[in-house]
């Protein structure tokens, strides 16, 4: 008997146009133009403003043991590491666990407070989620976005939950989930509102 | 006191990744290519594998006491009318009220069993809002679809309430709802679950 390994899961919160954020993300503004201050709080209202009633979904984010991510996530420096950036969370994010940014440009690992490490990995998703899921063992491994991301992950067909959670807003352009991805059949195998979010996940069928 | 008026609604099937309908809509094919025979079956599967559990939302479908649908919605026939076309739905349709058709081409009313008569409005999308509203009386107004009339009176911020019936499958690509419409503010006024769909139910801010 073989020992189970995790899924491999994506929440993702999005506006009711599918957009996880709008364009020209700065590192004052990661979240680009959302119609707020940027600082993606319209979308994230739902886990800031009501967090005990999405407690069970806020949980669920940080449940994996092992997280991938795009560079745009990781921070707003782009091209070669030519300065030190360690991430939007401050010396202890929210992971708790190793991170596999994305990027073209190799670095060292970053070691955080908190257990989280930061590794950067140049050579492809696949080649990340592989050392995610030995990081992982039988935990998932969660694809922590962005949307750019997330899409090369659907294409690949590596992603076996996603979680959509909709805010009640239009952003009319950024970066939005499924955008050149394939028809893809979704089971969904769970839905919950919330005052101002509704939750649906759904297993991706082969 | 002057008399209440109703709202102004919107109900529309949209894929998980926004569409309403898939691309090559013909006579065979109204919903084009939604990955089934082109029948729109899997984006309507909630209303007809699954009617009890959405019997609310069906019934809400026909709650308007007039409609208002584009030329593409009302049939396949492009440019004049050069043949007969009473619409998709047989000799009785399912409004059993007035249905304002938007077109560039007029054309006389044409009354349906059960209460249905289509009128052809050629001088725009307010125009066919005002004789829907004077139709209805108090009733609700409905916005048929397809998805680029929900566009144009979601621009023109004439939609109060639009409620989306959210289908577990992506299209990928055809006709999107919120496309081209400016960024909206939305309060979310009812989100229910069932097997096959996520109802959500917004208001649009002003």
């Amino acid at each position: 008997m073989t020992a189970p390994t995790g899924k491999v899961t994506c929440d993702i919160t999005i506006s009711a146009d599918g957009y996880s954020a709008g364009h020209n993300q700065t590192e004052e503004r990661p979240f680009g133009d959302d119609g707020s201050d940027g600082s993606g709080d319209r979308l994230h209202a739902w886990m800031f403003d009501t967090p005990d009633e999405n407690r069970a979904e806020i949980d669920q984010l940080g449940a994996a043991k092992a997280f991938i991510m795009g560079r745009n996530m990781f921070g707003p420096v782009r091209g070669a590491w030519d300065r030190q950036w360690n991430g939007w969370w401050g010396d202890n994010p929210p992971f708790h666990a190793p991170v596999f940014v994305l990027t073209h440009h190799a670095r060292e690992p970053q070691p955080m407070d908190g257990g989280t490490t930061f590794h950067f990995v140049t050579d492809g998703i696949e080649a990340a989620l592989a050392q995610a899921r030995a990081s992982a063992g039988e935990g998932d491994v969660a694809i922590q976005g962005g949307a750019t991301t997330v899409n090369q992950y659907l294409t690949a067909g590596l992603i076996d939950e996603l979680r959509l959670h909709i805010a009640p807003l239009t952003l009319g352009a950024g970066t939005r989930v499924f955008e050149g991805v394939p028809p893809l059949k979704l089971e969904q195998v769970g839905s919950r509102s919330a005052s101002q979010v509704t939750h649906v996940t759904y297993r991706v069928l082969r």
